[in-house]
């Protein structure tokens, strides 16, 4: 990426590099996009270079920038009430709780707020130790949880080192996904029963009395987009059952209509114990997360003090662009459009894709939540993310083998397949270069 | 507290005890005030009663209430741009980190941006961890540094109990604390002394080589306001640096005005390595926090990635309510009236009402940073905190024993006068009550 040609561009380039020390980053190559201000699916650089945002930045833009609803929710908030201590009370934290709970199963009945997604699976975590009274948790390979030392401990990704010191009583599984099955399945439905039998094979091992609970993403985002096979979560709440382990569903990132879904778990007919979330909330206005949790956890600490809290817990402004973002997600019907882009356009599209170019070794996805997965040996990804942002096109580079196509649910349809012909010509013209340089050898 | 009259103010507290699930609570005994707006160092509930906030909320709102200058800056970065993903850059994070950065002790030089005091934390400690290759972690008893599993585990406070699985590596030891002495001094040169041979005794034994950092609040704040003697932090400098031991000086609470100065640790003249800061860097408007380290430390992490990061760092909002509050207490000398209100007008006022009641066994702060402790045996606080929100005042009832009096740093003279006065006249009311109905013998 250039460092701006504009001179407050520039400016802002280099006190960016000189102050701030940057996530998840070498910090001797940081080379940022300096973005001075985004409308819907567009973001605009400080060239004035506008680009299709087909990120979501981190998976988060769920309503796209500067959606006007949630602007003026957190304009009218900010002149009103700012912040208020947790232990009062206030009318948009109220609201935003209950709105989340419409949209979650209805055994779920309180939310604790939380400022992102990392500290609502501590507290995930901590309300099912503390309810279960056990010690261990279950959680999978390929997942991504956070980045707290706890939460990053409980990750199945190999950043986690050197963080992991090992001793956190975290037990790591294997999910299903069949495109890189561990269990040699050669279909879903194998590939399910497998990954339930594993589940439970490592359960007996280690000692069903010894999980406080299982948490899963859903739909693992971070480590591949990868979605369960139709009866996984209806196997794991079956085996959570039957050894009393609480099920917690991260959905963070596949939450909130992400997965054409109100929350990924719709997609399964499972009831969690508890859901995290964060990100599509309030489309990442404000920073907010949180917990949902039955009724009978919430009774754990009916007389006991809950031992935990956030100075930040349920942010006035936060809750104010949660409401303004849920109600604006119902008016719009942003969920169902987010399933139909999904069946109708992106997947069509990628499916193409893969067709015309077989460095692709597999696309999968629902929703707004696409990856597309090189074959073992690619490593262009990143040239390719390169080209489409010189065209005008901003796609998530995942892993060492992926891009994530997973844009704003209210994407425009002409704004989208706009985007997926870039990202089509990027492919012809990338691929057609690295072949000529240097052959690419499908091994998978 | 009552719940609200108006049927407005009555369902929101129902809606809020519905849905929300509280920090650091018996969910069974919620009874919240419900706080419809609030102005400058006022809050006003659903009924229009208006209170004096001496708490601050949670000691964060340093600028009071809807400060102007703060509300607009929320406003007009909300219609440009709420949220950009970390990896990029912009304007106002760049700009919040360098005002941050000229404020600190010139040593620091990088600032990585969290969304509050917990997260914070949790990086100070992974930074120093992998700086110094070094396992261990040296903190205070009597100390707060948040409520995730490791900065609870950090945290010198029977809160993290059951928490804490005593096996993070961390090693607390007693800081001075002459009122409450454990090392039998009786000047504050002696527990100074002492204070620093106890560390250094802790350290030998545990063995030099492998801490990485001593982590401390400057002035531990919830743990009861205790501002170390003079020579302390020198001499915990001295230490550090003889067995290459990272310092950390945790300002969350203390940093940004509330004792007076800039930062706690400007009071003593000392230089940490890393410094973390959340709640009065934006007045908790947005949330928001970070953490400022050495040039040595960032180039730990030039060539190699730094194994951490947050879907928010940085976020453009709360950033750009940073930049508007460090811009207003510059402008409006907040950290010299700071310590013009506690040398002048809450230091005289609480000496004054100690010398009144008997039931006094301590005051003590700086700046706008204060705690009334009781003697020992004494339980009235919160019926003084009751007694007081009767008359229009909230104060922060912290631990069993003790009251905080925290106010905005820019609160008018005249309303602090009258809160004082407020709390004078409750004192003489409440305590009189009390002796009436049961004598408390002072036993400290």
């Amino acid at each position: 990426m250039p460092k701006p040609q504009s001179p407050l561009g520039a400016e802002i380039y280099d006190r960016e590099l000189e102050n701030v020390f940057h996530s998840w980053s070498a910090q001797g190559s940081l080379d940022p996009l300096v973005v001075t201000s985004a409308e819907g699916p567009y973001l605009t650089d400080a060239d004035d270079n506008r680009y299709i945002d087909f990120s979501s930045q981190l998976v988060y833009t769920n309503l796209g920038h500067s959606h006007p609803a949630i602007v003026d929710a957190i304009q009218r908030q900010a002149a009103q009430l700012c912040t208020v201590a947790p232990a009062h009370a206030t009318a948009s934290r109220a609201l935003a709780a209950e709105k989340i709970l419409d949209h979650l199963p209805e055994n779920l009945t309180k939310v604790f707020f939380t400022n992102g997604g990392a500290d609502a699976v501590e507290h995930s975590l901590r309300l099912a130790k503390l309810t279960t009274g056990r010690p261990k948790v279950l959680a999978a390979m390929r997942s991504y949880h956070g980045a707290t030392q706890t939460t990053l401990t409980v990750s199945g990704d190999n950043r986690r080192w050197p963080i992991d010191d090992g001793r956190t009583g975290v037990v790591h599984f294997f999910g299903p996904f069949l495109h890189r099955t561990v269990f040699h399945a050669e279909t879903e439905e194998q590939e399910c029963a497998r990954a339930l039998e594993h589940l439970e094979n490592v359960i007996a091992i280690e000692g069903p009395d010894s999980f406080a609970a299982l948490i899963m993403e859903t739909v693992p985002g971070t480590a591949g987009i990868m979605p369960p096979p139709a009866g996984y979560w209806a196997g794991v709440r079956e085996i959570c059952d039957r050894y009393g382990i609480l099920m917690i569903c991260d959905e963070v990132m596949a939450g909130f209509g992400r997965t054409g879904a109100w929350f990924a778990i719709d997609n399964y007919g499972a009831r969690p114990d508890l859901v995290t979330f964060a990100k599509g909330v309030n489309s990442g206005y404000v920073p907010l997360g949180g917990v949902a949790m039955t009724q009978e956890i919430a009774d754990t600490f009916r007389d006991t003090p809950y031992p935990g809290g956030l100075t930040y817990s349920g942010h006035p402004l936060a809750t104010a662009a949660a409401v303004a973002t849920i109600t604006a997600m119902e008016d719009e019907d942003a969920v169902g459009n987010a399933a139909r882009l999904g069946t109708d356009i992106i997947g069509p599209a990628l499916t193409e894709l893969r067709e015309k170019n077989p460095v692709i070794g597999d696309v999968r996805g629902l929703g707004c939540f696409w990856a597309i997965e090189f074959i073992d040996g690619y490593g262009g990804q990143k040239a390719l993310a390169a080209a489409a942002r010189a065209k005008g096109l901003l796609v998530f580079v995942a892993g060492t083998n992926r891009l994530h196509i997973v844009p704003p649910l209210n994407i425009p349809d002409d704004v989208l397949r706009e985007g997926l012909s870039i990202l089509d010509a990027v492919f012809s013209e990338v691929t057609a270069e690295q072949d000529a340089a240097a052959p690419v050898e499908a091994v998978s």
